[in-house]
């Protein structure tokens, strides 16, 4: 079963105020960025090298707290002031960047540091593509 | 770009003591679930109708926040007691039964409840699935 | 300035159907509880042995989400569903207990072990003198 | 029993690179707008005039949400980098003018919205407060 974030974007009675593919694109983004971060910091936490990876477990929970609530703050379309979404997009790309690069630094040894590094690097983008986007 | 969720499992250090298909259907279901519910919550706010609709905002926003808590409870697995998985499951299972009954009532005027109780549906058989898969 | 939790449910449309009293302390104890073991479970990455505060850093975080899920829950009077309540509440329980015991094994060498424990015992107490008040 | 935010700022192993009090006082205050506004938006959804209550639920949601967010990560001293903390704090501040401001229009009729309305604005000044004593 696929996710259901554009059908839902879709069935909105409100007109969204942003392009719906690129809305789409950029939820689905930040919700899997947020999970993804969430399990490298649960991952790190369960490495033998658990002192070398401390800034990284901070960095991946703030990511994955970030990526969260600028999701669920995007996805309600009801009163959205598009206004104050680029401080929270540019937060959210700030964040993603942060984690990603310290993610980078233990890529090579560790395998969901790799892939948390690619996912922030990927949602830092859409974030910003989704901030020359706005109306 | 897929989401993340199998090869974060994949990657972890300790092995799951979860069989790893099972667990990822659940996971893709939770949170597709808390990120469905959320909007459907939204959605409602915005109807011209919303005071039909104060019964389906309430559980959809427990259901949301079930769903998420539990996903983000299952996703992590170091030092996770498998003991306790069963309770957090069934209460998750329990929220998306209320929920989903509540949204099929509406799902005929609004697209977002229709679809509301299909992922709802889903999402309680999946909880329920891995209930039966516990070690 | 106080917290301001008591004056909200005071101030909700609808009469709570749980003892306000009860209801205000229970509040008070999980959302006090999430963020102390939240801030303990960082307390414990930042020590120099933390490597033997990994199951301590599991259960923490354990523990803050299910104390906040649960306050969420409980704070929203409208269409509350008094007999969902008992399972929220005595998950919410578990986890303070399996938490503070894990925090008492640290509680002599580590001060924020030392209260996480008091204040996850204090709580799980709280949510089961709510259950015993559930009408 | 007090709320522990300030003990656990006292035992943590890294010294906090912000003022102690100013710390504290700050989380005091947004952990308690986070849990005012989300009863807030809860109280909105029960009265009979919801339908001229959705703006302030709206926001009262994002206020909260944005609160949470704040909190957890100021909450969290291990590797926080300070040159972060501006923009996360002043997000936050116009999440609680925005609520402050919306409360304040309904503040006569609905004394959740009076009360919102004080906590929202108490809060944005406690996060400009602590921007202004950043190092």
């Amino acid at each position: 079963m696929q996710n259901h974030i554009k059908d839902m974007i879709v069935a909105h009675p409100r007109k969204a105020r942003i392009n719906v593919d690129v809305l789409h694109e950029t939820l689905a983004a930040v919700f899997d960025c947020a999970h993804t971060t969430w399990m490298c910091a649960d991952a790190c936490l369960g490495e033998p090298d658990v002192r070398d990876l401390v800034r990284c477990m901070r960095l991946a929970t703030d990511c994955a707290e970030h990526c969260m609530v600028t999701g669920r703050f995007l996805a309600r379309q009801t009163e959205l002031d598009v206004t104050v979404v680029r401080p929270h997009l540019e937060l959210c790309a700030t964040a993603c960047d942060r984690c990603g690069a310290e993610c980078e630094r233990h890529a090579k040894v560790h395998e969901h540091c790799r892939i948390s590094h690619d996912v922030c690097r990927h949602t830092a983008e859409r974030c910003r593509e989704l901030i020359r986007n706005l109306p």
